[in-house]
């Protein structure tokens, strides 16, 4: 970090003045919730398995919005729990991620580390700006639960609750890939870039490992109020319950969203699979069946379904994973690439006004 | 990861032999040092700044190639430290990370996670291959000191020595960035990939936040056996560094090598010098100063000097960095397209046979 006295003046540090998370826009839920900083209330789901529980409390793909005029933006938040996985970093794991806009883009402007072995941390975001109000988005961390959250400025300046940014509500419920992991930092995660992109809101039903369409889970997905669903569970789903839960899961919510459109994705083919036979093999029969079922749901008469194959997801030189599951930021903006285009012409045209 | 036991017949785990990295082909030195984790011996170099001691001891851009037809890949290994930086990956920081050779190209083959709170690790790389003997490169931790390396292939299968895997010996001198942080494991740093792309062998010198063109560290660099020199220090310089200290870097690495290329780099953009006004003078100001010096010693006659700026590296949507400063994989990809077709054009016409 640079200095305060960087040009030489002892300047007299600002006093901060925090304020609670729940005075701005909650921005990126999927319902209400008791806990805000949760993206589903488990209370209200009956019968959900444990695994989906403990990921749906994680704020991943969770943001607040607000507006200041301060020169410099901090942050005191705290979360659950303390490591990161091996294969993402401690800022995207639990820190925090803010984007200003800026001519009219939504544009990085500086990341919260946590604190080494400690739940809770007090930092400074960015600082050095000038006093123009600007617009911002924070986001939480992807994969930890946060606890508290408060968004601290200059003193004397002002800070209020922002617009919500996007429009439309498209909820995308799947994997670990889906909930972030492994992209840099929380706004890296491939439904925030969406959003941010494209002006509609994708929101993040990832949940690591446990995206196993379970009647439960389907049921929870289909009583959601959204415009449309992405369905990226392939990934953490067998071949074989791919066969026996795909249409379960689209028909429960084509129930109760008679037009809504669902775009199923393939799984993101994993680069481990390219030595290891035994995991190549699995993701062609994962891909295979949820391509049969399409097949079948489509003859059946579903409206308003699509599929997304996944063949050109990572690139071709094989650089795009961090661990051979999960994209890092390069594999993540070739997916990008190859999904945009489609979620924009399906989405823009097809979900009711 | 999978089972052994995927398909369901309880196959008898394979006893595993191991082989030190001392018996096996060490890539990416700089010169031979006692330590052979160590990228340079710093008893040699009289007066080296303690911080870049630190650095050149740490293993970033080292890696061992061997040959083998076992079907899986292990690993021991032990490093100094435990705690990875919050914008880096601990596989990066202080993992492995396996190229395996596939239709003449190096293919990420898989990583190997370092163990929460230790120091020493012992897993699995890849597992389920074929038995076809396969040429293998594995990278050292980028960030961390490696103290000891076993790799360890199924009892009964063949493990030697590799083919050295690159041609000529470019050094490449800078910063965090070169030394690869924060790339998501360490085949992605920007000095490998690039040796990957082009065949050449691009030697990692690389010391985080330590990169201050030093007299005693110019002294250094040229006294080393390499073939061409790539000068990516601008990011750690201050502007008054780069006026003072570039000409003498540039004139000592002339003196020792009549004709050898020297290439400068301008420092990469600092995303959050956009917002941070100060953050943003600076680099402008370091990059300012770069452009100066090279001028004033192209005019002087200096031969086979070569400057590449930086405008470019990390695109243009502000995406490319984890944390303002650092690329990550998106923004190291986009910097590799600048500079890869600038330095084969430069290094493949002008290092002397």
């Amino acid at each position: 970090m640079l200095s305060l006295f960087t040009f030489g003046f002892a300047q007299k540090r600002p006093k901060i003045a925090y304020t609670p998370a729940k005075d701005l826009t909650l921005v990126g839920k999927v319902a209400s919730t008791e806990n805000i900083f949760h993206r589903v209330d488990t209370n209200a789901f009956a019968g959900l398995p444990a695994a989906v529980k403990k990921r749906v409390v994680q704020s991943g793909g969770l943001a607040v919005s607000f507006k200041t005029n301060s020169p410099a933006i901090y942050a005191k938040w705290c979360t659950a729990g303390t490591v990161a996985s091996a294969t993402m970093t401690s800022v995207a794991y639990r820190g925090l991620d803010l984007y200003i806009k800026k001519d009219g883009r939504w544009q990085y402007a500086g990341v919260a580390r946590p604190r080494e072995g400690q739940t809770c941390a007090s930092t400074t975001i960015v600082r050095g700006m000038d006093n123009a109000e600007k617009e911002c988005l924070l986001y939480l961390p992807l994969y930890d639960e946060t606890t508290r959250l408060e968004v601290g400025v200059d003193e004397g300046s002002t800070v209020q609750a922002g617009a919500y940014p996007f429009q439309k509500r498209v909820l995308i419920y799947g994997s670990s890939i889906v909930q972030g992991s492994s992209a840099s930092r929380s706004g890296m995660a491939y439904p925030a870039r969406l959003s941010r992109e494209t002006g509609m809101d994708f929101l993040n039903l990832g949940m690591g490992g446990s995206a196993k369409m379970e009647k439960s889970v389907a049921d929870m997905i289909a009583s959601f109020d959204v415009d449309a669903f992405v369905l990226d569970c392939i990934p953490n789903s067998s071949p074989k319950m791919v066969s026996e839960r795909t249409a379960y899961l689209v028909e429960t919510i084509r129930k109760k969203h008679p037009n809504a459109p669902i775009i199923v994705m393939q799984s993101v083919i994993r680069e481990r699979g390219y030595f290891n036979l035994a995991s190549g093999e699995r993701v062609r029969q994962q891909n295979a069946n949820v391509k049969v079922e399409m097949v079948k749901l489509l003859q059946k008469g579903v409206k308003n379904l699509y599929f997304i194959p996944a063949d050109d997801f990572l690139g071709h030189d094989h650089e795009g994973s961090v661990d051979g599951t999960h994209p890092n930021d390069l594999g993540f903006d070739r997916m990008i690439q190859v999904i945009k285009p489609r979620l924009v012409e399906i989405l823009g045209t097809s979900i009711e006004k």
